[in-house]
């Protein structure tokens, strides 16, 4: 990690002014660290008065508004952890605020290329430097309340500076280090071929596999065990936030969906001809994949 | 549960003699209860050397052969642990020893119509009694090392006797009940739709999704998260035991597998239109349906 933080939070972010738009989990665990980090001030938007509450309540803040300006306004850093969709809409809210003013914007989106066309673009005509990112410490459990110290701890991150050997691009690789994060850089395309293949598309699977087992008929639930329940945990996960991954991220599933739909039918293909040896080998190779990243 | 056990292992198997053939996770984790049951004498049958030998060492039985007709002769229940494909002819070669006595033989296998057809008439002919059953209380991590005291407790068993109100099938009823299970009888071809759906049907989409996210390229694997983990988790099982489940489950896999193929189309639809308010729709059903079932 290249920030140096010692025991007195002395760092590179000291005597700062962060600012979280999107308090969940995420940005409360953003939050938590931040104070580790010798952040001077921490303050929270959210649009919902009973966001702006929760996380008043939680003492994480030393600001909370529904007022984005107020807000971000002086703000050293300043995270997006909103859904992707409502990314564009507070980009402009706070752009007469920030502009003109050092700040660097950050987001946790777990979509990229559509942030970079959407959001980057609005901040740019401003001179405000976004750099975005994707810390890959998600759950199907969201909320502030889910919130907590170390949930950054060895994630993966995944930052998608135009330029990075910016200054912005610097201080957001840093930054996400300093959560905890191992931070790659890579294109906003790589990024989101990236995911759909690895988050997406389990999350797909899982969808579909709820659906078609316990859809049609549900006496038969109770016969489910610990495969069932694994396999579809990611399900339970939140239908608008992953509404919006799946619809934003749509360029990237597409393929993958249908590279998913044709192992579907290899399979269905071998069990029609009772090809036990081709079975088999498939069956070996989904393990081994699986338990080469997953001892 | 029906049986009455004291603490001194008193029960309707106090005295008597247990057959296990094949010890692995579920046969080994049967041995283990059967002391608590009070069987005066318990014996292990594997086809290979190495199988005999870990039995013997495991302290377990009273007596592990090759031989199944020195493992079987005079025992009062038989547990046939093995993979599915292999019952056929394990039944064939008990047969000449189990003629005319008034043992009781069950199974463990994870799919019952094919043996229903393959099994049982081979039992039949001689007039030995045979109610087939499926403890659901696999995992992806087999074996005789994996096998414990606990493993059955709570765990459902769906017997599929052919006339329920039998001797035999009260026998292998109460059985599985000492042994933990909460036991449900139901037709063998229920048996197998109600797992395909449940059980078969996860297994595929784990695999599935494994052979998608990680086989083009491997380099992705390393951000792949919690989320990947959890949906591949089963498809680390054991390749050869699966190719037979599903093989000789494919009467009833090819169904839910169309249904499972038409969800991933009714997708991939949704999100060509972009059609965000179904594709909510859906993602809503999937985490309704998966939260009725596990909590």
């Amino acid at each position: 990690m290249a920030v140096a933080t010692d025991l007195m939070g002395s760092s590179e972010f000291s005597g700062k002014t962060l600012a979280v738009c999107g308090p969940g989990l995420l940005g409360g665990s953003v939050l938590m660290e931040a104070r580790r980090l010798g952040f001077r001030e921490s303050r929270a938007w959210s649009r919902r008065p009973e966001g702006v509450a929760a996380v008043r309540a939680s003492g994480l803040v030393d600001h909370a508004s529904d007022d984005v300006g107020a807000v971000v306004r002086g703000a050293d850093v300043v995270v997006l952890s909103v859904p992707v969709e409502a990314m564009p809409r507070l980009a402009e809210e706070m752009v007469p605020v920030l502009r003109g003013t050092g700040v660097v914007v950050t987001d946790v989106g777990s979509v990229k290329g559509w942030v970079e066309e959407r959001v980057a673009p609005v901040l740019a005509a401003a001179g405000i430097s976004f750099v975005g990112a994707h810390p890959m410490a998600g759950s199907e459990k969201g909320g502030l309340g889910e919130a907590r110290c170390g949930l950054f701890a060895g994630a993966a991150c995944i930052v998608t500076p135009r330029d990075e050997d910016s200054a912005a691009a610097g201080l957001v690789r840093r930054f996400w280090e300093a959560m905890g994060c191992r931070v790659t850089a890579m294109t906003a395309g790589e990024h989101d071929r990236t995911v759909a293949r690895v988050s997406h598309l389990p999350h797909a699977a899982a969808v579909l596999a709820a659906l078609t087992a316990l859809g049609p008929d549900s006496a038969v639930g109770r016969f489910a065990a610990g495969g069932l329940r694994d396999t579809t945990r990611v399900a339970s996960g939140d239908p608008s936030m992953w509404r919006g991954i799946l619809v934003t991220n749509r360029e990237a599933m597409m393929p993958v969906l249908a590279e998913f739909r044709a192992q579907t039918d290899r399979l269905m293909g071998l069990l029609e001809r009772g090809d036990g040896e081709a079975l088999q080998a498939l069956l070996e190779e989904a393990k081994r994949l699986r338990e080469t990243r997953y001892s």
